[in-house]
C-alpha cells in the first residue's frame, strides 16, 4: 500500500480557508478517493480528511476489510449512524444527507471543502442542514497525486511489464504471419486488428491486468490518434499498436506504443518513422527535474518542424503531422498530471509521463512511438523495457 | 442503438417544475448519460435535455463519431464556444464554465435541473453566472431505464450467451479435474479459485465482453457473498460461481451464478441446495407485471423459513442462512432499478431483474442459485439458458 501519502498540500489549503475538512463522496473509479484513501469498493463510501486525520465512513459488508485496508485513521459503519433507519424514515437521499452530517458532526467539522466532482446533491443536501460547503477548485489532490513515491512508481514499473508482454505477443503475431492475397495470415486465419486486440487483452489478463481499450491501426485508421482500428492488416502498411492496461488490484495503468511494417511500407513511411524516434530521442533528453512539459513539447516539435512536417505549434489547423500532444502523467488514472503539452509545467522528480510524438497523414498512415518515464533529478528513468524498430520481430524484445 | 428512449417522465418532471433543461456533465461511465445520449466517450461530454429535444456538446476529436452515432438533435463541438480561448484567459475551471454558460444560452436555458451525482463545482459555477440550478431528486433517468426497450433486452440476452460460455467453462474445468491429495487439480496443476477466474474471463473477452469482478468461492469463502474466492479448490465442497459480465460494445450487463460440488458435499449442503432451488422456482412464479418486488422476495423467503433457515426477514441480524435480497435489476449497471428486496416496489413489464436467493453458514458453506430474466404481462421470460444442477459435468448446459 502507498504509506507515503503527503496530504499537506491539502491540510495547508484547509488552513488558508479557514475549513475544517475535505470530504468525498464517490465509489472506487474516483482515484482521488482511492488514493487518499488507500482503499477501493464497489459501492460509494465517504473519505474525510480533517486537519489531523483520515476518516472512512463505509457499509457494513465493507466494514472488516476497510480496516484491515485502509490507510486511514478510523473507520466507521453507516449502522453506527442508523442510517437504515434513516432511510425508513427520510427516504434515500435525504436519509443518506443525514448520516453525512452525523459523520460530520461526530469529527467536529461544520464547514468542508469538496472536490469539482463531488455531488450537487450531496453538497445541496448539507448545505440545507447550514453545513458550509466550498468547491476546491485547484484539484490539489490530483496535484499531490502527480509525484510518485518509490511504492507507486514500482507498481507502474510491474504494468509496464505487463505491457510489454502484450506488446510482444502483438509483435510476435505480426512478424510471424504469412502473407496471402494482400493480407497478413496466422494460423490459417486473416490477421485483423480484432484478433491482435484479443492476443493483447488475454496476455494481459494473464498477467494480472485489464483494459477497456487497446489501438491496432493500420493504414488510414493509424492516421486518426482516436481510431482504435478494424479489419485485416495489410502487409507494407504502418501499424500503431497503442497499449494501456491497468493492474486489476492496484489500480495503477502503464502505456507504451510501437508502429510495425511487415514489408516495406515505403520510402516516406520509414522517414516518418526516423523523424518520429529523432523527436522521441530529443524529447526524452529534455526531460528532468525543473524543465517544464511546455519544454519537453517544444523540442519534439522542433525536430518534426525542421523535417518538414506540420505541428500543433506551426499551424494550430493542421490535421495531418503531429497533431496531438508529446505526453501526460500516468498513475492511478491514465490521463493525468503533469501535461507534456504547449500549457505544461515544471517538471519535478517523481512525475512520471508518457513521451510520444507522433506523424500522422491518412495517405500514408500514422507512425506513434511512447514510452513510459519517471522525472528524477537530473533526468528520467525509462520504465519501459522494449525495443524500437519499425520491422516486427519474434522473441526479442 | 436504443431508438426507443422514452424521456417524457423527465419532460413531464421540467414542466411541473418550471425548468428549461436537465443536464449531465461526466464521462461515459456514467450510465443515466450513455442511455440518454446514445454516445459514449472516453473524456467528459455534456448532455442537455430540453423540452423539444436533446443536445450534445463533445470534443473536436468526438465531433466526428457523435454526429454519426448519438441518438441526439444536434451535437455542437466545445469549439463553437472558444473551449481554448476560455481556458487560455479564465483557466480550466472557469474556462469550462463558459463554454457551458455559453452552450446552455445557445438552447435558451436559463434554469436546469441536474442529477444528484452532477459535479458541484459545475453547479456552482453556473449558479455565480445567474442560472437556476436544481438537484431532480427522484433519479428520474435510473427509473425510466428501468424498463427496458426490445433492443436493451437482446442486448442483455447476448451478454448472456457469452456468460454461459464461461460458466460452462469453469464448470468442465470443475467436472474433468483430478482429485489428488485432498484437493482438484487439473492438467497437473492445482485448481484454484483465481485459475478458474482467469479461464472465466479468457472466455468472456473471446466473446467481446469484459469484467472486473468474478466469484469462484468454495467453503467458508462460499458463505460471504462479497468474497471473491481463492486458493485451491476441493473436492466434497460447495462452490460458488458468479459471473456478470459487461458487453464492451454496448455496456449492456448479465448475471449469472451456480453452485457446484465435486464429490460429496454432505447431506445437509445438498438438503441447502434443493431449498435454494425450490426457493428460485417460487420466487420464479411469482413474477409478474403488477406484483411488487417485496413479494417475489417474500416468495423465497418463505420457502427457505419453512425449511427452518433464518432469513433477514425471521431475523434481522442473522449472520447466516439467506442474508441478502432476492434480486436486483440488470441493464447498463451491474446494479440498477428495480429491487427485489423488503423495499421492491411495482414489477413492469420490460423489467429485468435477477432471482438470487441462497443460504450460507461458514460451517457448510455457501449455496446460490441466480438466472437474468425479463419480466411479462403475465409472467416472465428467462434469458438464461444453462441447466441447474449440483454435480458438474463437461459439454452439457
Amino acid at each position: 500500500m502507498n504509506l507515503d501519502v503527503d496530504l499537506s498540500p491539502l491540510r495547508e489549503f484547509l488552513e488558508a480557508e479557514e475549513l475544517d475538512g475535505y470530504l468525498i463522496d464517490d465509489d472506487a473509479s474516483d482515484s482521488d478517493q482511492r488514493y487518499v484513501s488507500g482503499f477501493t469498493a464497489p459501492d460509494p463510501y465517504q473519505t474525510l480528511v480533517t486537519r489531523e486525520g483520515v476518516h472512512l465512513l463505509v457499509s457494513g459488508l465493507e466494514y472488516g476489510r476497510a480496516s484491515a485496508e485502509a490507510n486511514v485513521d478510523s473507520v466507521t459503519r453507516r449502522a453506527a449512524y442508523d442510517y437504515q433507519q434513516l432511510v425508513a424514515e427520510y427516504g434515500r437521499y435525504e436519509g443518506k444527507i443525514r448520516m453525512l452530517a452525523a459523520f460530520l458532526e461526530d469529527h467536529d467539522v461544520d464547514s468542508i471543502a469538496v472536490p469539482r466532482n463531488f455531488p450537487t446533491g450531496t453538497a445541496d443536501g448539507l448545505r440545507e442542514h447550514d453545513f458550509a460547503v466550498t468547491v476546491e477548485r485547484e484539484g490539489t489532490v490530483t496535484e499531490i497525486r502527480a509525484t510518485k513515491t518509490e511504492w507507486e512508481v514500482d507498481q507502474i514499473r510491474a504494468s509496464q511489464r505487463a505491457n510489454e508482454a502484450a506488446m510482444a505477443r502483438a509483435e510476435e503475431l505480426i512478424a510471424t504471419a504469412d502473407v496471402e492475397d494482400g493480407v497478413l495470415v496466422h494460423d490459417g486465419d486473416v490477421l485483423t486488428s480484432e484478433r491482435v486486440t484479443e492476443e493483447i487483452e488475454v496476455t494481459l489478463l494473464r498477467h494480472g491486468c485489464a483494459l477497456d481499450e487497446t489501438i491496432v491501426a493500420s493504414g488510414a485508421d493509424g492516421a486518426d490518434p482516436h481510431d482504435r482500428g478494424s479489419g485485416p492488416l495489410e502487409p507494407d502498411e504502418l501499424i500503431v499498436i497503442d497499449i494501456f492496461p491497468r493492474d486489476k488490484e492496484t489500480g495503477y495503468f502503464a502505456d507504451m506504443t510501437r508502429t510495425f511494417a511487415r514489408g516495406d511500407p515505403g520510402e516516406e513511411a520509414r522517414r516518418r518513422y526516423e523523424v518520429t524516434r529523432e523527436a522521441y530521442e530529443a524529447a526524452l533528453e529534455t526531460v528532468e527535474a525543473g524543465v517544464t512539459g511546455a519544454d519537453v513539447h517544444g523540442a519534439a516539435c522542433d525536430v518534426i518542424e525542421d523535417a518538414g512536417y506540420e505541428t500543433l505549434r506551426s499551424d494550430p489547423n493542421t490535421e495531418t503531422g503531429f497533431i496531438h500532444s508529446t505526453g501526460h502523467g500516468v498513475g492511478l488514472d491514465i490521463h493525468e498530471e503533469p501535461s507534456v503539452s504547449p500549457s505544461g509545467g515544471e517538471l519535478e522528480a517523481g512525475h512520471v509521463i508518457s513521451i510520444e510524438p507522433g506523424i500522422y497523414d491518412p495517405a500514408v498512415g500514422g507512425v506513434r512511438i511512447e514510452d513510459l518515464i519517471a522525472v528524477t533529478e537530473d533526468g528520467y528513468e525509462n520504465l519501459t523495457e522494449y525495443r524500437i524498430g519499425l520491422e516486427p520481430t519474434a522473441g526479442d524484445r
